[in-house]
């Protein structure tokens, strides 16, 4: 008998306040788990800001960084493959092109993860829980598949799409 | 004569460690602006983690809002829009798609971030604006682009491409 897929939905949503110069407040829920966060960016005073949070970026490598070290550590179980002391080293490079004192358009250049699992597995069982986690990092696989974000800007009492 | 174009190089690095059973400790560096942030994530108990910090598509879901809210402002001043306190909602939504006990594999569904400028400029400057900060965001250029996170896994003493 063949084993059965089920399909699961995971949503987190986010409210940002401006507050400070740079300063940004994100309530984060995960209404299913009924869990919440309250998370901040800013920026240093180079960039106008008050250095009171990280700035988005930062916690956007960090994202992405223990996403895969968190799916490394899932699967590890479920594929009965030994892992010891996970270490993920990251650099993520982005390049910005700005003309005159135009607001500056940006783009990837490209992101590494290095990844040592501590791991005495052989190496064709470490690969493959690499490609396992992989797979199965929301955030990687978005990166992958890339997706064009939706906006509505509100204007008066009114949503349009923008 | 016509205004220079320049380009510059946007570049963090991340180091994870796992600790705790599903925790991961990020030390996030922004080496140009000799920044560093300790950052972390972990999961709740019933994804058998101990719920010591936000999961790591919190800090995503964050990490986005913060983003374009910091380019909404740092734009406005540019582009001389009148703004004022801004707001975001965000609702990012991803599947999951698993069979059996199999490691499930994880995709995009749609995100989708509401912006209230809080302004009185016309309803094309704030058009103007929004766009000028989508394409001044670097993790929404990321997402639009799409891109292959590049591997290398550590076997013995040297780093195999993954």
């Amino acid at each position: 008998m063949a084993e059965q897929t089920k399909t699961f939905d995971v949503i987190f949503e986010g409210t940002g306040t401006a507050s400070g110069k740079m300063r940004n407040d994100i309530h984060v829920t995960w209404p299913m788990m009924k869990e919440s966060f309250d998370l901040a960016t800013d920026e240093g005073p180079f960039h106008g800001g008050d250095g009171t949070a990280p700035p988005p970026l930062a916690l956007f490598t960090a994202a992405l960084t223990g996403c895969l070290m968190t799916q490394i550590r899932a699967f590890a179980k479920r594929l009965k493959i030994d892992i010891g002391e996970v270490k993920v080293n990251a650099r993520l490079h982005w390049k910005g092109e700005q003309t005159g004192n135009a607001p500056y358009e940006t783009g990837p250049v490209g992101f590494d993860l290095d990844v040592d699992l501590d791991s005495g597995a052989t190496p064709e069982d470490q690969a493959r829980l690499l490609d396992a986690a992989r797979k199965g990092c929301f955030i990687e696989t978005t990166l992958a598949q890339g997706l064009t974000v939706g906006h509505r800007l509100r204007i008066g009492e009114a949503w349009q799409e923008a």
